[in-house]
């Protein structure tokens, strides 16, 4: 096909190429009827202007960038929907970056931000330890949104919005605890890993404190296969195999998350064990699986669309006025499903 | 924290501002050792090099931007891994679109055509029914990647990657028949809507014809229910509810997608029924959760990192080259999993 020029179009229409420039970039310096005829003529002719100086204004400052830490998590679909249908309501474009477990999310953000001219940027998921002078380097507006923060951080100087992950994690154990189960094993990421596995397995030990149970470190856990998406259903199905063919007794399983929970289920069935029947499983998230999986899994579910939206709402404060901090922490729901039961 | 500037940087190792512009734009007309010690200078400092020319002109010429029709479907997450790896080690960035299901993804590509000056554009999902015309007003290279194409679209003239989803969904539905189900139900997209489901729908009909078996309407189920997500869980869900709790028989259900065979799961358990004891359910797509799903679930897989990484590779022959047109077609492997069962 022939490309069309602005020249073109100026000719198509019988008027200077300056006009047609004017009518494209809004310019009140028109008369109406003509605007109208070139606007017109630009869509006839599937013109694309090419005003460089203003697509480049425009790449230049308007992208916000989410980072986000483990894109296979279906937990952040709907966030992603939340950010996608707010950055382009207000005219910005989208910038999707997938952060490897293993890499540092601020050191990826600074190197966004050495290529791109981002106006802010949203850190999805992961644990956050970097040193306040490290966040400081960071010149664009940012949000840290569901990921756990570490006590090093001051947590007045950043934005942030979370739930409390101990807190939750706590719930959910002391829910399994006040049914009954005295030997709960946990599913957590490794040691060494800076996550919100680290977090929810402080409150899984908190909780079992409290009720007055022992910690048995041969009921934690770890994931020790670096092949292994830490957060996947296939790495909760291997660790619960493992767990099975020990000689652990265990009656509950708390998952960090709720694939981990459902391949931790998987591995049950396959041993032809019931489940709550012999073995009580819990998950933590609340994506849709939890309730369609047979039987639905008791899980936590963060509101994840409020998160969100609360998320955009604080960075474009921000960007308004880079002076501006918020923290917000939510209260999550524990859902019981038909995974977990009350034994004596 | 105070900025860094050139100026500072110049300072400090007591050069030019011109020289360290050299040392960071990689110019040969420098001392090595002076670029050394600049390049050192500014890791030090965490100065971020702000060569306008250089960050715009990177910016308006390599970005690659990935259009997706419903990104809540866990079978694109292996896909977008493989492409922004690969976009990444081109130097690539990569932006990703979502397009809602009622958008016309090629409006949507001119759109962001106009806003960005992008290098490439991969269109994921959906299905394309533009005519050629349409499809010839862009100027920047394309590959349709694994959604369905109609007879409409001359192959010729474009790159795509996909599976035969006729072919395929034929695959299934035949194996349904040779399984000795006469009477098997389809849950579907509807008519209206320009998708896969379509194709998927055409397999089935031809299937049933080819084993001798009558179509009955009855047992077609289209999504009728706009708010509904027609490749989602909650729909597959709320369709086998409503065939269940009408009259019309049926032994086996094909749905078009893993996600709608998971709901429709669900559905039969919570009337008190056994898979595959007294209904067989068949998905497709070859998502995790079929295989962690109790019972495993009967799917076609299709080979999605190869399909990827065909798409990538024929985007950038065609970046290279803009007369380069490549067309492949894979075969997706039928998956036996417990969710199926031979009647008589």
């Amino acid at each position: 096909m022939e490309v069309t020029t602005i020249k073109d179009i100026a000719r198509i229409c019988g008027v200077g190429v300056s006009t047609v420039s004017r009518a494209i970039n809004n310019h009140p310096d028109i008369n109406e009827d003509t605007k109208k005829l070139i606007l017109k003529t630009i869509k006839e002719h599937n013109y694309i202007p090419n005003n460089s100086a203003r697509n480049l204004k425009r790449l230049e400052s308007n992208t916000i960038a989410v980072l986000i830490k483990g894109i296979t998590n279906p937990f952040f679909n709907s966030m992603l929907k939340v950010f996608e249908k707010e950055i382009h309501k207000k005219k910005y474009s989208f910038l999707l970056h997938r952060v490897e477990e293993q890499e540092d999310e601020v050191d990826v953000a600074l190197e966004l931000e050495k290529e791109k001219r981002l106006k802010g940027i949203i850190f999805l998921g992961g644990y956050f330890s970097h040193s306040v002078e490290k966040l400081n380097q960071m010149k664009v507006p940012f949000v840290l949104s569901t990921g756990g923060i570490s006590e090093i951080i001051d947590k007045k100087n950043c934005s942030y919005v979370m739930v409390d992950d101990v807190q939750e994690s706590y719930r959910m154990v002391d829910y399994l605890c006040k049914l009954g189960h005295k030997k709960i094993a946990i599913i957590t990421t490794p040691p060494s890993e800076e996550s919100i596995g680290k977090l929810r397995l402080e409150g899984y030990k908190k909780a079992l404190k409290d009720n007055q149970l022992s910690i048995d470190s041969r009921r934690i856990l770890y994931n020790d296969d670096e092949s292994l998406d830490s957060f996947s259903m296939k790495y909760g199905y291997e660790a619960a195999k493992k767990l099975l063919e020990s000689d652990v007794e265990f009656t509950a399983v708390f998952a960090i998350s709720d694939s981990i929970a459902v391949g931790a289920c998987k591995a049950i069935f396959e041993k032809g064990k019931r489940i709550p029947e012999d073995y009580s499983i819990a998950g933590y998230d609340g994506i849709d699986i939890t309730f369609y999986y047979h039987p639905s899994i008791t899980t936590i579910r963060q509101p994840t669309i409020e998160m969100a939206e609360e998320t955009i709402r604080i960075l474009f404060e921000t960007i308004e006025d880079s002076s501006y901090k918020e923290g917000k922490i939510f209260t999550a729901d524990l859902i019981v499903g038909n995974s977990t039961k009350r034994i004596r």
